[in-house]
């Protein structure tokens, strides 16, 4: 075994996504496995969609949030937890923290949306603001560590967190059988790692194939280039994919031999509005990825029976319903 | 037995429904019953969303179309069925003429969205188009009906789309133990009547409340006044709501004295946004009438254990797209 640095002294294993899925059963939504004839016969495959946007929190990260935070000691339960994030981690480790009776310090750009902060700061968390750039989220998270004794949990780059993502395919391995391909959005590869750890562990035929946006394709670059980019200028509107990928994701992507297939943004918002349209159920960008993936580019997938990691559908739906609200104004107005 | 008049002999029953539901069980989805703890929370109540957005075509209206359509006779079947809809009845009476095997002229106003006219192009459907207004569909369809031999299938004032529109409340009472209130919307009533009785089929006991946007409430003024209300100018963004109650709903609904709850179209595009948001599922504005009735009309509803037909998840989405789009081209823009 590599041993990478002072956080972890092995990599994750398969046997570690299998004691994440055991461990985080009872605190995890199993999410339906769905199928959707106009999807099937647009791509020509028989697709299963694991709705991991009908998840807690609206995302896999509550997977791997509570995986982490289940396996604190009791001293480090009683410091809190901390990362830094603006996203879906965020939300997902207030609520595992609140669940597992610890409390967890979010480190959160001030420009973030007010809704991500209201949510946030929903599951209990406590808000610390910080400037908007990564120096910034990392000086102050650590301040916090300093400070308070929390643990960090990195939302992607850390072995609980791998692990829990993992989980999500477990589950729909374990629920159908017969798939031979397995598609996931790729970002800081926590998700993406978690899968091709579960499909070793579950059925190592299957072939694991990692999404990127190409305006983010830093994944594909260190894959195929061998050494991991960490610096990117991405441009993307799936905002779930902005991060570089870790180190965790690169070593284990790398020995497992796992494939990336990019698509550009039109792509990813074709595909989301397919799924909007005739799956009826809301996915955000990240999730369209995969899909979008499987939708324009079928030869480099590959495969009949294909599963899909939906990872969220955390949208900002603003826009849509002030227009609505106006028409229905309108239409009340008298005359 | 009431005689009501030439098209039918006789009331449709709940036995009607147990038939429809055995006789439709092998060609529709056997949609899910969802949960979604955010709205149990804000609603303090146990409540189940039975996904008729999930149905073929994304609405119940296939539920009826399809219970007509296997009853034709052989002679029926060879002439074929007729309707004037632009709406979800348009598209599940084009599938299932197609499924039975048997053709379908849709009469839609010529300035029905192209979307609509596509979809129900895309079943094999043929459209006759008229002008936009109620006299020019009905003379329109009678010649079809006259000239072709054509059999019209009513989109709710006709006894076994009643009764197949039952079944959704069928399989959910089925599915569902211990519930004590059943909401559905009312528009032209086939849905809310079909519903009640398939209540009275199963669980007598149940509640079922109809709820209706306050901006097209004539199946409230109809069965408050004990007259049913033939004509109205409704203005209400639940477009799929906007027809008088049915001779057979006024009178089945009448007769099992159901209640209605009025809503107003700011509650419903609260509850549509509040289901997108929190369920992650599309929902028309049409199904999020009784969720709203029971956000905001909490008292009038009662119960605990509380089921909701959501009837369909037809949106038009192409505003929302577009700017997606718009966004994704400003990101790849050079500089």
């Amino acid at each position: 075994m590599i041993v990478m640095d002072n956080k972890w002294d092995r990599l994750v294993t398969p046997e570690d996504v299998n004691e994440a899925w055991i461990r985080i059963r009872p605190w995890v939504r199993q999410t339906p496995a769905m199928t959707c004839s106009a999807l099937n016969e647009r791509c020509q495959a028989r697709v299963v969609l694991k709705c991991e946007n009908l998840q807690k929190v609206g995302a896999f990260k509550f997977r791997g949030a509570i995986n982490a935070v289940l396996q604190l000691s009791d001293e480090q339960r009683i410091a809190g937890v901390v990362t830094h994030s603006s996203g879906n981690h965020a939300q997902a480790l207030a609520l595992a923290a609140r669940l597992a009776g610890t409390k967890a310090t979010i480190v959160m750009p001030n420009n973030a949306p007010a809704i991500k902060r209201e949510a946030t700061l929903g599951y209990g968390a406590t808000i610390v603001p910080c400037e908007p750039n990564q120096a910034a989220r990392e000086s102050a998270a650590a301040r916090v560590v300093t400070e308070s004794g929390a643990t960090l949990i990195h939302p992607y780059d850390h072995p609980h967190v791998v692990a829990g993502q993992g989980t999500a395919a477990v589950e729909l391995l374990d629920e159908v059988a017969g798939l031979d391909t397995l598609l996931a959005p790729v970002g800081g590869g926590g998700l993406l790692s978690g899968t091709a750890l579960a499909a070793q562990l579950r059925k190592p035929t299957l072939r694991v194939v990692g999404c990127e946006p190409l305006g983010a394709d830093d994944a594909w670059r260190s894959l195929y280039g061998g050494v991991r980019v960490t610096a990117h200028t991405p441009k993307t509107i799936s905002d779930g994919l902005l991060t570089v990928l870790g180190d965790i994701a690169f070593i284990t992507l790398s020995t497992l031999g796992v494939p990336i297939v990019r698509v550009t943004d039109e792509e990813t918002v074709a595909a989301m509005r397919f799924v909007w349209e005739r799956a009826k159920i809301i996915i955000e960008p990240s999730s369209a990825v995969p899909v979008a993936a499987l939708m324009f580019h079928r030869d480099e997938i590959g495969g009949n029976h294909i599963g899909i990691i939906l990872s969220g559908g955390n949208v900002d739906l603003t826009a849509f319903f002030e227009t609505l609200r106006h028409r229905s104004e309108d239409l009340t107005k008298p005359g």
